[in-house]
């Protein structure tokens, strides 16, 4: 079977232990999942609850496709960045298709199993690009943070309209907006922090255990305690007529209803009522319906892969769990969403057994959906901007700059090429920018090989040339070879023999290029000798009849070859 | 020295012999390269008069660069019918500009050594571009075969064209036509004809020779009889008052004034004068620009290649050469050109010794500017047909076929699918699939090596698994190479050794994936080696910092190395 719905797996066995397990997990996901929702939300340029509504129903229905128990599929910082590059504020209308058609296109490639595609977007890329869109979403929030309009969705535009606007700050924003950033990280220091650090081997009081895991609740649902907080106090100003803060504003409550995506819709435009065409959706939405599936998996299979423990990982069956997941989504006016890295990781280290998790992160956000929204009319806009800022500076992947420089730094140019390009241009071109480049190291690989020239010497002292390339000769590389080959033999008039021991595939090009060499070195009386030529090469060779093509498969047969043809010749 | 200056190598050594090779080879060429400009500069739908501009300057400007002695610089099918499908019957000045901005690129790409490119468009690809090419040149010339309109510049529409306008065929423009045609081929085929085809290696008698010589030289300037007889015959029914054929009609008389390209100027449209911008003819030439000066190279290497002889080609220098060449014609009000193959093969037929031979066929034009132009009015236009139809129709390539499918079975349906889309499509997009699908084909090699798997024993009878990928290891490849390592060590929970001895090369993305193998296989106590690691390769593995990364060079510290360590492990 093709393991296409992996709880089939799982569940048989499933135990009370995984059912607790998965409870705790769900539950501290669901904390904060919440407030991630309601400012991933802004990221898209969305209301706050369409963030809600992303995030309930596809994690109910990744559990019965997911391959990967740490995934809380769910709004994430990224695709929201990429569903507003997409959407361009042009309305949430856009945004359910989007996720639509995302989940359609990851549907499709599940099933064709096209997974391999993401194994295209090499580490350094991905760093960059990763650590780029971390920037530009903490750039998007600047202007909540500060309380000022800003304009400009690419990096540099968007800082050129912050410091054109600094001085209309709002003091009491910026200052809640700090604060709150700054308990964020002193809570997400304290999350890695236990009562007793000493590793002493013994046993620890009751006290401590019970205090360590106050401690670690309280750091890992750092999101909502804050939001609670600031709600209040946001509540308390607001009932005193008082609102120095921007706030969320009215939420609506009750859960969406379950209906087709609007693939075509009116929309008032002044006075007038337009209708919009499903054509035109696709046509404004443009390489976006490519660009977000494609990159919101790279996301999902760099969890995966994280955390998958030495387990193999099956980027086409991730592609098919969120292109579902997707599309059920869309029937729900959700925008489009994937595995989120900062919930992966709370989720694994609650303790996660199965994707079951999944059920009960849903519950909370339905849950908060049917009784909460009223109150998080009060959240102040600064406090989800701090929780956005708090949680993508971590994205921010410096930690690979050293391994990187030390391990190749090709690569590291690479990645920083990336990084910069996803700043100066829309994120899109940024990636798509670094992964040309990258293309390009291949071509230069395959075109270039490295090829060693020695003179040697038979057993009765007849010199040759030996030439060995070190990769297989297709098109790209084969005038390089050729051109190299004649030279050498034009330099010193002695045989040549060309070492076949690294060819292992080749192409007519190389065969063309093949029944040229052996009809020059005839021509001028030369020996030409290919040496241990893979019988699957030597057939391509033979396809197009090379006149005098002479082989030999171990090293007497070529003395033998070698000594026996020059004394033939004159 | 760089060899910019090829000149420098020959002329130093010209001889008399070499001047009189010279000389012959250049006049046959003159003959035929007056009709095929006449020809050519209808298929890229300009006046006649812009063929014989293109033809005299550009072959002279070759002599001091040119790196072939068997190139005549001048307009070629293949280049006026990616001409036309950038101008687009937008007029001369679009086709003169389009010849300085495509000699411009070819100079740039001269200069810094982009010659490479050329390799990257594979045997397959560029036999199924060029027999695409000679069919849609073919196409485009039956409306003056037939003498009737018709619409389309892509072939499939031409001929849905042609076939809704064939009761309006001209009878006696068809009749003339499919005379030339058949003469033109009986001439041809002449032409590899000799009086005395014995081998017999006795002297032949001088009218033997004679007549050899003669029937040699009738064949070679087959075009140019023709042109002369078919000429007479129009001035003769014209004369008495009769015209049943299209004619060229006046071709102005002189030579074209020397001035700057147009990069701007005006345009009467209807009453009013319009002018066009240097930005406006760039944005409707679009790819073009780019289309054209590089594709053209593609026939040009070709014929570098063909008439090599064993030689080195340097196709940068010939960039360089045919850059300059049509910068220079772009002052003359030509249209962009390059070497051509059919004449080519005349010039090395005629006994060319070096590129002076251009000096003479642009002469011939000059005369032809200055003295022949009003005769040029009576050849119909059948005829110039016939002479475009009876040179392409050998560069449909089924000759490559049979190699191609005994070679390699995959190559052969890339230059299929290249030839059928180039005929479906744009010519241009046609290729650019061809070279797309052929891409993929490389990332394919590049990302999926062979990987041989051998369960081996060491002189103790320890048993492990030898994994042996056959090429680099690079990011495509990683994920693959890595879930197989995975998949094997844990079916089979023996040590695992990876050969290493055909990983030449390596990067930042595959440290990682080693470093990730490495802790897997510690953290379940399985003992994985790499064996015969290249230095380099090892330097890339080691800055990640990887731990318990097992190194073995040699069979017997492998051995050593499997005994000692899992003796050690519980």
């Amino acid at each position: 079977m093709d393991k296409r719905f992996p709880i089939l797996e799982w569940l048989p066995k499933y135990s009370k232990e995984d059912a607790l397990g998965d409870f705790v997990a769900g539950l501290t996901v669901g904390l904060t999942v919440i407030p991630q929702s309601l400012a991933y939300a802004s990221i898209a340029h969305l209301p706050p609850q369409y963030g809600l509504y992303t995030s309930f129903l596809g994690c109910i229905f990744y559990i019965f496709l997911g391959s990967c128990k740490d995934i809380p599929f769910g709004p994430t910082a990224m695709v929201a960045l990429l569903t507003f590059e997409s959407i361009q504020n042009k309305g949430p209308e856009y945004a359910i298709v989007l996720s639509f058609l995302s989940g359609t296109i990851q549907l499709l490639m599940g099933i064709f199993k096209f997974g391999f595609i993401i194994d295209f977007i090499s580490g350094p890329v991905a760093s960059g690009f990763t650590s780029a869109v971390a920037l530009v979403i903490l750039t998007s929030q600047v202007k909540d943070l500060l309380g000022i309009p800003t304009s400009g969705s690419v990096f540099i535009h968007t800082w050129s309209s912050i410091f054109g606007n600094i001085h209309h700050t709002n003091l009491w924003d910026a200052i809640l907006g700090v604060i709150c950033i700054a308990c964020l990280l002193l809570l997400r220091i304290g999350s890695k922090f236990s009562l007793s650090t000493v590793d002493d081997g013994l046993k620890r009081s009751k006290i401590q255990i019970l205090g360590n895991r106050f401690f670690w609740f309280i750091a890992t649902s750092r999101n909502a305690i804050l939001l609670l907080i600031c709600g209040y106090i946001g509540f308390c100003f607001f009932n005193n007529g008082l609102v120095p803060f921007s706030l969320i504003g009215s939420v609506p409550a009750g859960m969406p209803s379950f209906k087709m995506p609007p693939f075509s819709f009116e929309k008032v435009v002044g006075n007038a009522t337009v209708s919009v065409t499903f054509g035109e959706i696709v046509a404004d939405l443009g390489s976006g319906i490519i660009v977000v599936p494609l990159l919101s998996l790279l996301e999902n299979t760099a969890i995966c892969k994280a955390f998958a423990d030495g387990k193999t990982i099956n980027p086409s069956q991730e592609f098919l769990a969120i292109g579902v997941c997707n599309i059920a989504n869309s029937f729900v006016q959700a925008f489009p969403a994937s595995g989120s890295l900062s919930r992966s990781a709370i989720q694994h280290s609650s303790g996660s057994r199965t994707p079951m998790c999944g059920l009960y992160a849903g519950g909370m956000v339905i849950l908060a959906l049917l009784f909460f929204t009223p109150y998080f009319y009060y959240i102040p806009k600064a406090t989800l901007a701090a929780v956005i800022i708090a949680a993508v500076i971590f994205m921010v992947e410096v930690r690979v700059i050293r391994p990187m420089w030390r391990s190749k730094k090709k690569d590291l140019i690479l990645g920083v090429t990336t990084f910069i390009a996803c700043l100066v241009f829309p994120i899109e071109k940024g990636i798509a920018l670094g992964i040309t480049i990258n293309f390009i190291f291949i071509f230069h690989q395959v075109a270039r090989p490295k090829i060693s020239i020695e003179r040697l010497k038979t057993g009765q002292g007849l010199e040759y040339l030996m030439i060995t390339p070190d990769r297989c000769l297709i098109f790209p590389s084969v005038e390089y070879v050729k051109n190299l080959v004649n030279k050498q033999s034009n330099k010193q008039k002695i045989p040549v023999v060309i070492d076949c021991t690294h060819i292992y595939g080749t192409d007519y090009t190389a065969a063309c290029a093949v029944e040229c060499l052996t009809a020059s070195f005839s021509s001028k009386n030369q020996l030409l000798i290919f040496y241990n030529l893979k019988p699957s090469v030597g057939a391509v060779f033979e396809g197009v009849d090379p006149k005098d093509l002479e082989v030999a498969y171990d090293e007497q047969g070529l003395h033998h070859a070698l000594e026996n043809k020059t004394m033939q010749s004159p």
